[in-house]
């Protein structure tokens, strides 16, 4: 450990975003290098200098890779080629100039993917008051997926009990607690994955009425309609394209469609036309886009539903983790191939 | 005229669907012929005979006259081969064994394509109070289209003074309501239709900001961005295609679609693909399917609202009609390649 000025630096190993991405992202896209870092805010900021302890590999990550992400991305800042990734993460407070944080809190946010960070953003930033369950959670289930889940099933769908509940992406960290959730309330729920291992953990785990491997279906209409003779009354979407528009055609009258991502579209050149669109108007259907910062003022109210949720083992949660920052770039990239099972992410450090 | 029973037996001139069709509708899929009819309604029955005098010709219809149109439209029903069409229309009861109707009495809602029906249901029909505007607006600003315009701008679309709003076949009956609604509202409102006369209809009779002809823009996205370089609040959807695929690009953040209807689309074999569906993620967009029936419990509201509009001449009103029952195959043919301006209905009888 070297000193500056009296102050500790030391180093910060960072996985940089090499350059923007076109088509499928590779792990080559990052690199892993080390850099060093004041722990220490500069004088007169706002800011927060954190240990990152885990990491969280959302879907979303992936559009941000794109050179053309700051066109349309209105609500997280595109990454930059030669910086850190961003994204979702727990941390330590080490240092702290903001009035709402102070030195060994514990935080979950917007934050970069190395060992020590220098937030100056703190619009997505939540210190972690409850310890007694694992800090991991609060890149999963008690952090941003969760919020997905809990805002685009309960703010965006107004799900009642013995509704039919279609979810897609089913096993991943926002799918499978939207499952949950919908099981909880009563709902007959239905999932879709992309492999044997996942199906199973839909049913046999998350409690999923059904769940079947949309590649071993040739024709989707069908599979919806073997497991939804009645229709569906909501579909939680995660993957767009093909999906999306065999869903259309079974939807229920005034059925409500809450759209969370489109993961099958983001590496495509050209998205897939979506032809069944007319079944909105025909079954007064409503399809509405969702961002989850827009739901964070629910934050305390979702915490109060969750955690004895999580207590009580109402609710089960499945994690993929991935060891180490040198591991990020792999375990990023196999979320677009689906090879990840539950909630992946990066342990940086455990404390 | 003749006599059965004692009861009057009079000829009935009808428009017959002769087979289901597919591709673009042609006058020919219709015919007329000559039936007759008992001025008496049956007894023991709950129905109405009554004589038509105007009848509406509304995109819908297109849709009832092909055979899939059983499986997916469940708001009306399907058109029969060998039946006379039916759809929206003003009428005068001659006879009525329900209680809500008398002998004399207005109504407007649906009946035949004829000039006598029997009309057995009568979920879809209501007494004309107010006669001091022309009958034949019943068939529009005051029926079905009317109401389409006000519960897809009011209710579907939460509309705020000062919003951008664009409008699809704007010049057509339900259009050129919702774009007068707007501009009464204080929003800024462009709509696009298909001919230069439509759009200085638009422009110079109905009072829109700004108005464009599709037909004579290459790029629809680049359209929209010159007509509203702060992008679209809300989207009056009446086309489907191509048209929505551009306006999703132009989308605001938090914008609303209102889907009423998708014209470009019924007579194709397989319908166009929409691509840009991410945009209602990334924008957190509203798209909301409707369907005027259920929204008829506001009608009387509804009538409160326009009825001083009309007579204050702060709306006004484009009628296309056609004289005669014979001229009604070539009138419905007519609005799916765009010949009606405004509101296209057929005259059966005056009085």
């Amino acid at each position: 450990m070297a000193s500056v000025d009296g102050e500790k630096v030391v180093s910060n190993k960072q996985v940089i975003l090499r350059d923007y991405v076109s088509g499928f992202p590779k792990e080559s896209d990052m690199y892993v290098t080390t850099g060093t870092v004041k722990l220490k805010v500069p004088q007169g900021s706002n800011a927060l200098l954190v240990k990152n302890l885990y990491l969280s590999c959302d879907p979303y990550m992936c559009n941000l890779l794109r050179p053309t992400a700051s066109t349309w991305v209105t609500y997280v800042a595109p990454f930059k080629p030669g910086s850190p990734i961003i994204g979702h993460g727990v941390a330590k407070v080490l240092d702290s100039a903001h009035p709402d944080f102070k030195k060994g809190d514990l935080v979950w946010g917007m934050t970069g993917w190395e060992e020590y960070s220098l937030i100056t953003e703190t619009d997505i930033l939540f210190k972690i008051q409850h310890t007694d369950v694992p800090l991991s959670y609060y890149t999963g289930i008690l952090g941003m997926p969760g919020m997905s889940a809990y805002a685009g099933f309960y703010e965006v769908c107004s799900p009642k009990k013995g509704e039919y509940v279609f979810i897609s992406a089913a096993s991943g960290a926002v799918g499978q607690l939207v499952g949950q959730f919908a099981k909880l309330l009563g709902c007959f729920v239905v999932g879709s994955a992309g492999s044997k291992e996942k199906v199973d953990l839909l049913k046999n785990k998350f409690g999923f009425d059904e769940a079947f491997n949309y590649k071993e279906e040739p024709d989707l209409d069908a599979a919806l309609k073997r497991y939804f003779p009645e229709g569906i009354d909501i579909y939680f979407e995660n993957v767009g394209g093909k999906t999306l528009d065999a869903v259309l055609l079974n939807m229920r009258i005034h059925g409500r469609i809450a759209a969370c991502g489109m993961i099958s579209q983001y590496n495509l050149d050209e998205p897939e036309g979506v032809k069944n669109l007319m079944t909105l108007i025909y079954k007064r259907v409503y399809m509405q886009g969702f961002v989850v910062s827009d739901y964070y003022h629910l934050y305390p109210k979702f915490l109060e539903t969750v955690l004895p949720y999580i207590k009580e083992e109402k609710i089960v949660y499945l994690e993929d983790i991935a060891e180490g920052l040198e591991s990020g770039p792999a375990a990023l990239v196999g979320l677009f191939s689906g090879r990840n099972v539950g909630k992946r992410l990066v342990v940086v450090a455990r404390e």
